[in-house]
């Protein structure tokens, strides 16, 4: 019995791919190992590892001239390997802070450069949360590089247009990346970690211009240098290999689904739906302007937050799991990420509203 | 059908525990959901990882004065950050060279401080390579630690004694953790790439004395602090959930089978098999000293070097798998981990014994 899970990370991952994997732990395709159990450097691992990049690649329709690095550390580790890779001469860059996540990348790069910090979170006239229009941002000229983090997946606040720049755009999208087409000529580097919609923990991907590999500061630990990285076939060192092979596997089930056109479409559905309710609601309410709302995290209040712990509970009997906020916001928050199915929202929606009519 | 799994890393893991982990794959414990979808901060995660921990702390006997640290980046993360965490205000350590291992920590090591290397490695009269005593070491007075690699997996050279320094001794057990019993006490620092005798790759051990924990360089990504990671429980961001977990199993297992002394008997009885044997053959050779021959990597070379592939492929359909040498020196190697059963190396020796005589 799966139960739908709204975890906003380590998150849901496809019942399908979980299926082959389970089937495949013991003896995978019959050599008498499991993928685990295998070297890096054998001949059917690189065939595994090569595979989940090609794949992602037609998802994602990344042009040659990009590295796609399968690294270890989470996002948090790219905090630190970003500015010490990209940073180079002008030792400055343009971070634009929009949450939680965006902040605790800049805090981070200013441990090792000059980081000019553009405030982009405002509240609209009606209190809610939103994004500033870019044409009162004060971007340098002389920045390496220009960052922002597309979604604040605590927050549930998610950019509606890429900014526009002729520097190098960085973007964390650990909680966005494959849910929407992304034009990736766009960015000089995309990153996320797994754990949401690619999957499991401990893998993260880097996808890198190749004309900004090669300008690491001295000090950088040599297994951070993207340079390095992209020379090896991102195993410099022994990889994160299972953890590559089940996002691989995700790779062929979004492939499956008619790719990331068609998973799009299926995230709007899922969208729409919950946020319609909410708005429809007295007893619900989401504290986002509606062009910055999360496509993936929706967090939603109750009219009686004293309510919330029994709210979670009835939830949870109802095999709706892991709606509890951000301990750092509180309140509640959906998670509806790829692996989540409509019928998981809809269910979801079913039971706020019954929860709210028994409690209004 | 498990056939016989010689690799270095990722190297074979117990069956039992492979089973354990394909049965509640998609259902953890009746909750509906797997434990690498689950957050890392959720209770049923943070009970399993405790658990991991406290089990751990049991198999090694550590002390209540040492944290053990459950990171991502493999031993090669390690490299720069033992030296960016422990080189201090001394910023001197000395590396002592034993192979290409310990010779990658050193290098690594260069590039954030003074590194004195002593240079361990010599021949005996009869062409064997072996570990110089250490009364021939040039020791610095004032380095800030003693680094050194138990057990050296290509060469297949292991120490036979633990170094004596009244410096805190450094040491990377990669592949040698669990397989023998260590005094803890006698280590400021060991660690340890899962991919071994741990867990799968992806999941770094270290085991380090509360004294040495806030000494940082200011240049160390925030990652690495080992301060920070010990007072947030490894969880300064998201951990490599799953491969804990299997971790987690993987100690389980060793308790089951009596604890690191059982197991240390075990591996005996499997190194002196194929030693024994090796050492009684005219056909096969192994190029160590006996007293610093590895209990876990086994290297040995044909009389007939131009009979590699062709026992490479009788290997492979006899069921003994991945027994090539490391492209780095050549000739073949039996990595005999806690997870390779007798009967493995039974076989093992048995198939080699057939190919001796079949190509004397």
């Amino acid at each position: 019995m799966r139960a739908y899970n709204f975890c906003a990370g380590p998150a849901a991952l496809p019942t399908a791919v979980l299926e082959k994997a389970q089937a495949e732990m013991l003896d995978w395709q019959g050599k008498g190992l499991s993928i685990m159990e295998m070297s890096h450097r054998s001949a059917d691992y690189v065939a595994v590892a090569e595979k989940a990049e090609a794949d992602l690649r037609k998802l994602m329709n990344i042009p040659e001239n990009y590295k796609v690095l399968f690294l270890q550390g989470g996002a948090s580790l790219q905090f630190s390997a970003i500015p010490l890779n990209l940073l180079g001469k002008n030792n400055k860059a343009d971070y634009i802070h929009t949450g939680i996540w965006s902040e605790k990348a800049l805090k981070e790069a200013k441990r090792y450069g000059d980081i000019n910090v553009i405030e982009a979170g405002t509240k609209t006239a009606e209190g809610k949360l939103a994004i500033t229009e870019q044409s009162t941002w004060n971007l340098s000229d002389d920045a390496a590089y220009v960052h922002y983090a597309d979604n604040e997946t605590i927050g549930g606040l998610q950019f509606a247009h890429i900014p526009e720049t002729d520097k190098p755009l960085v973007c964390d999208f650990s909680s966005s990346i494959l849910s929407a087409p992304i034009d990736v000529t766009k960015f000089g580097l995309i990153y996320a970690g797994a754990q949401k919609n690619i999957g499991p923990a401990g893998l993260t991907l880097v996808i890198i211009r190749e004309d900004l590999l090669d300008q690491a500061k001295p000090e950088i630990p040599s297994i951070l240098k993207y340079a390095d990285q992209a020379k090896n076939g991102s195993m410099v060192n022994t990889p994160s290999t299972y953890a590559w092979y089940l996002s691989g596997l995700v790779f062929e089930w979004l492939l499956e689904q008619g790719g990331v056109d068609a998973i799009y479409k299926a995230n709007l559905a899922k969208a729409e739906l919950l946020y319609g309710y909410i708005d429809s609601s007295d007893f619900y309410a989401n504290p986002i302007a509606k062009e910055n709302r999360s496509m993936m995290n929706v967090p939603f209040t109750l009219a009686k937050p004293e309510l919330e712990k029994q709210f979670l509970k009835e939830a949870e009997e109802n095999h709706l799991l892991n709606l509890a906020g951000h301990r750092s916001v509180g309140g509640m928050r959906a998670s509806i990420y790829n692996a989540v199915p409509l019928e998981g929202v809809q269910a979801l929606v079913k039971f706020m509203d019954e929860f709210a009519k028994r409690n209004a």
